[in-house]
């Protein structure tokens, strides 16, 4: 196996023959009934079930997605708002994750200054070896607000670890644009934290792509178009496909020729698949595997069709 | 007691005569001989050694200050570094820190989108009632740049458990002029961030201050004038002072007329005082906590003399 962040992502992609990426979005008022029932038939306390059935119900995702997708993307929030039995169960699903051979891209969009940069990178970035950090992720969503110099605290070890880390560059969300569209001398505020991606990139480069990547949502195509011009050696990380509003076409122009440099993401679409059409009536809540199965599945024929990623078949 | 962020700060700072805030920065290899070894002594594992030696670490230096400063900053990297046995550590101190009456302003500089942004504020921002949340905090410093959007769960979580968040505005790194100073149409982007920091205080209001602060680094204190004449109704959070290189002259602007308005903090310079002149001749490291004791009341004074904190004496 590679060391580099993004020759392993793109051997993974290559195997699995597909840019998706599942989210593990946990809530606890979405889980499917059996899972929580388990958790409190194994604990009383509140926050105890929480993480139970947190950790059942992303452990059993994890079963049915890895045989399918090169990487997963836990998302911090939900585990931490369980406190510190969340944190637990996050760290022992990261490290399933990985003895199931997946890549896990820790969404913490953390960020800080000096040391304190230093101290998340090595919490998190664990890199080629799981062991090497004890969060065990590949790789981790970055905040760039603080200043290109508090990214290369993240940079570094990065490189020492052959792990990766994406910078939010054009977020996903409807207000995104209230200070990342802000034009700032001759271009917007996020075509500068591109050019500083890029350069980072180029820095930590390894057969076409480098070890920085960056967040660009689906659910703004145009500036996807542009970023992916001016990043042309750095991985990027899609969301908002599927229940955000963005579809294939939309995601297309983040592929190079080969169907690599991106991946997709989809969270809610493929966590709670049993509870929206056509899965709901097809499966329900007793088969919650199999509708996300399906929804995978669906994910990655669409990606296929409408993108480079074809290529990978 | 107020149930209302800055109204209960303020009682706090009144109560204690001054704003100074103490940082909790444990960092494994600074911590004084006697902390490590009784955490040898309890764990075999260096994750538990480590784990257990924070939480002893801070907990005696929150029995030093609790005494002396109305709040404490415990920063979220340093525990994380160490996996989920840290996050175990930093729930007890901040507890801890609650117990002994201090406001606990939780360092984890989140930021994320719509139902994310929800669950990261129901996690941390307990407010007025410890119970209210699994972290305990009082406030949370957050990350602007994924838009104003991403601001308003924080705030409609705050508004409604008396608790406040720091957005950051002028971060207190060399490097923060890289996106931070970007001028934008027609002013830079933290002026952008902080006029909508300033409409979000407005929002959330009471006698003079709303509970939506803002990071300004002790670092640029010319932009720190200018910010709090930009930001009339924000609590200010101002890192920076001390080891950063800021001085009580720097910081002065930041203060209204009653020695209100703003929290200063200092973490290296009074966590590991025992270590810099002239506390290392005078106490060395097995007097630690009288070090940070004399180097507690140190700040307090420079500020009381040097700024309108001089007023609440």
């Amino acid at each position: 196996m590679s060391f580099h962040y993004a020759t392993r992502l793109h051997e993974a992609i290559k195997a699995k023959k597909t840019p998706a990426l599942v989210g593990l979005d946990p809530r606890l008022n979405q889980l499917p009934p059996d899972v929580l029932a388990h958790a409190r038939e194994l604990h009383d306390d509140p926050v105890a079930v929480a993480a139970s059935a947190f950790e059942e119900f992303c452990v059993r995702l994890i079963d049915v997605v890895a045989p399918l997708v090169p990487a997963v993307k836990p998302q911090a929030a939900f585990f931490e708002e369980w406190g510190p039995d969340g944190c637990l169960a996050l760290a022992r699903v990261i490290r399933y994750a990985r003895t199931k051979g997946l890549i896990v891209i820790f969404d913490g969009k953390r960020g800080d200054i000096g040391t304190t940069a230093e101290a998340y990178a090595r919490a998190y970035l664990a890199g080629a070896d799981p062991q090497a950090a004890p969060w065990q992720a590949d790789a981790l969503t970055v905040n760039p607000y603080l200043g290109r110099d508090t990214l290369e605290p993240f940079v570094k070890v990065a490189a020492e670890r052959g792990a990766g880390i994406y910078v939010l560059v054009k977020t996903s969300n409807p207000g995104s644009a209230s200070f990342q569209d802000k034009i700032t001398e001759d271009k917007t505020l996020f075509r500068h934290v591109a050019q500083v991606v890029e350069e980072l990139a180029l820095e930590t480069n390894e057969s076409g792509y480098g070890s920085i990547g960056a967040v660009v949502g689906a659910t703004y195509p145009r500036e996807l178009v542009e970023l992916r011009a001016a990043m042309p050696h750095v991985p990027l990380l899609i969301p908002g496909y599927g229940s955000q509003g963005g579809a294939a076409a939309d995601v297309a122009p983040a592929f190079d020729a080969n169907g690599l440099g991106a991946v997709v993401n989809n969270s809610r679409g493929i966590n709670f698949a049993f509870k929206a059409s056509p899965y709901d009536e097809q499966y329900g809540a007793k088969q919650w595997e199999a509708a996300a199965e399906a929804a995978t599945k669906k994910m990655i024929a669409d990606l296929a069709a409408g993108t480079a990623a074809g290529k990978l078949l």
